[in-house]
């Protein structure tokens, strides 16, 4: 690395974990997870506004390292048994929580007078869920292992999956016109199998790691050998057409029936302390303020779309909760479906990419996935359901 | 990051981690430190050989922030008083350790038929210091609290310092043909005195710090906030003209002296755990084995000037041990100033670019380099003083 860069690199990393903390401390101080501190401040360091934490190669490679060991650490601490007695109503929530938010994106856009391809790519974006977000939100309201918590992130796994499926279809409508359904189930089919089979094979295999690991003496092989193995877990899921977040936390969800579990929990927790919140620093550091200007008359309306695909995107994913069915908040779970963060960006990015996305509708895209992301957190809050079943995590 | 990028990382990463365990676990049962195993299996792994590790920039980058990980729990470790005693002894083993391997690395490269500035610039190279495989043995050993290890680390860190000093002055040299000395002094001083400024500003700040953070709630603030410490006093040693890992060291031994330095240590443990171990790995997968085949005629030339520089590399530094005077270890101090590591491979790499040394040089000095480093582990472990007056660090 160039002396310069990593001068650079340092400086934005030093100050994407200063200002995590200070504007995550101060979130929790007026009664909100320190995630919406995280994201916030990661719009006044990002390059629209003060520009000490650039969107450079460094920072989305740590970043990129911080969800992954996210998402392993919220594998380790969820029950599997659980989240597979609800894999009924997590898969009922991801699937209405898809439809439902495609359908209405695409009328709202269509309604704006875009044409077809257009809308079918609003749509798209509308479907996904960011597992980041709602997961760490789930981390800090000490709802991870409530029933909600498990069916969020069950759907929010399953949603992330056939999201990519999604953006595979749209995509390839973009680039021809037309799509192959065949590809697409099996593509689908592709992912979950690859979760299936890592979940049953990987347990015996976590198994077998941690009693060798343990007859070792070196230092630090467990946490060294753990995330060792979920950084290959993950990039077995994306070799499997999925996403590489969905191997970290199956590889969790895995080593956490080992009975090293805890130890491994307890060693993983200060990595992710420290890698972590750059991720949420790096979504908010893609904000462009510019866009929020609506002197602009360009902006205005894009602002007047993206009110519509937030109040769609919003209302869609409650509609979603409500597929939850049995005794749960559907509102909590609604809402914990609602955040489209990295996920909807990747969708906007690509249309914009293959000219199915014009300026002001990418424009407005990105503004719906900001502002689903960022009333994820207080919506959360405000409905966390106030009874005994929720163990703090 | 690319799709297929991030899945070359993530497989050299987790590659990187688990070969470092496996072969730091089998040096350590063949009665070797670790890190030789890490050394050793970088060769393996690394471009010339397997290539599962490529020298690739998401690579250095984690290697990066491994080494100044580790350099800030090695100052965690540290007692400052106990540095500043023997920092006499440290300075007069640096001194020595640098005029000597200088001197004779020049002889020897001039006895060879090189010109006078290809000599100069192979005796600067075999000035260096690898602070990070130094500290990291002498922490196997359980002989960083030792006077020993002390005067090992004053001296490493001093050497650093005047290192990078003697890199601007042969580079000025390389490219003018003479030296400004003043200036060279200046950027002597400079580094020095940030470092004491650092400190002795660090201790009051580093308090301010911790007793701030002690007043806040949200979760991981005390490593997170440490861990931008590091950072920021990495950055800041780098402005000065001084290396990174000095600052990084700088910050640990700071906060070492505020109450929670141990709870600071502990959580910085497993990061480092997860993050250095790369960093050997990518040290070891710069040796070319290409370079190491005798039937090449280039390479005989290369291999006896390697032999050459690597006995008065050795010899040089056990020099300087006997520099140190009282009642310590000489010869342990002494070896453990040998290894070159990744500051005479960056020596070696500037020399190249500038034309100062010609290709058969450059792979000697490169293998000098790695001779040095590879004889360290075993060369510590066997002259290790076997006294009470080492604590288990």
């Amino acid at each position: 690395m160039e002396h310069g860069e990593l001068g650079t690199f340092l400086l934005a990393f030093a100050a994407a974990l200063l200002g995590a903390k200070v504007f995550g401390e101060l979130a929790e101080r007026i009664g909100q997870p320190a995630v919406l501190g995280e994201l916030f401040v990661g719009i006044l360091l990002g390059p629209s506004l003060l520009g000490l934490v650039p969107l450079s190669a460094g920072i989305l490679l740590v970043a990129e390292i911080g969800v992954l060991l996210l998402l392993f650490e919220v594998g380790l601490e969820t029950d599997l048994e659980e989240l597979a007695r609800v894999g009924g109503a997590a898969m009922a929530v991801a699937v209405v929580g898809m439809v439902v938010p495609f359908a209405s994106g695409y009328l709202v856009t269509r309604a704006a007078g875009y044409p077809t391809l257009t809308a079918i790519f609003v749509g798209a974006a509308l479907t996904a869920t960011s597992i980041g977000i709602t997961s760490r939100v789930l981390s800090e309201l000490a709802m991870l292992k409530s029933r909600e918590g498990q069916i969020i992130l069950g759907a929010a796994v399953a949603d992330d999956i056939l999201g990519l499926v999604v953006l595979a279809v749209v995509s390839q409508i973009a680039a021809t016109g037309s799509v192959a359904l065949g590809d697409a189930a099996k593509a689908a089919g592709l992912s979950f199998g690859f979760l299936l089979i890592a979940i049953v094979g990987g347990i015996p295999l976590g198994r077998i790691l941690v009693k060798v690991v343990g007859k070792a003496q070196v230092r630090g092989i467990l946490v060294a050998v753990a995330v060792a193995f979920a950084l290959l877990a993950a990039l077995g899921a994306q070799t499997a057409g999925s996403a590489a977040i969905v191997g970290a936390f199956a590889a969790g969800l895995v080593l956490a029936r080992t009975n090293r579990g805890r130890d491994i929990e307890t060693a993983v927790r200060p990595v992710v302390d420290v890698f972590a919140p750059v991720f949420f620093v790096a979504i908010g550091a893609q904000v462009d303020v510019a866009y929020l200007n609506p002197s602009t008359p360009a902006n205005r309306a894009a602002l007047l779309l993206a009110l519509g695909l937030t109040v769609v995107g919003v209302l869609g994913k409650f509609a979603a909760g409500f597929a939850a069915g049995g005794k749960v908040s559907r509102a909590f779970i609604g809402a914990g479906m609602i955040p489209r963060g990295e996920v909807g960006l990747i969708f906007a990015q690509i249309g914009k990419q293959n000219g199915a996305l014009p300026e002001p509708v990418f424009v407005a895209v990105v503004l719906a996935v900001f502002a689903t992301t960022f009333v994820t957190p207080p919506l959360l809050k405000a409905l966390r359901p106030a009874r005994a079943g929720a163990t703090k995590s």
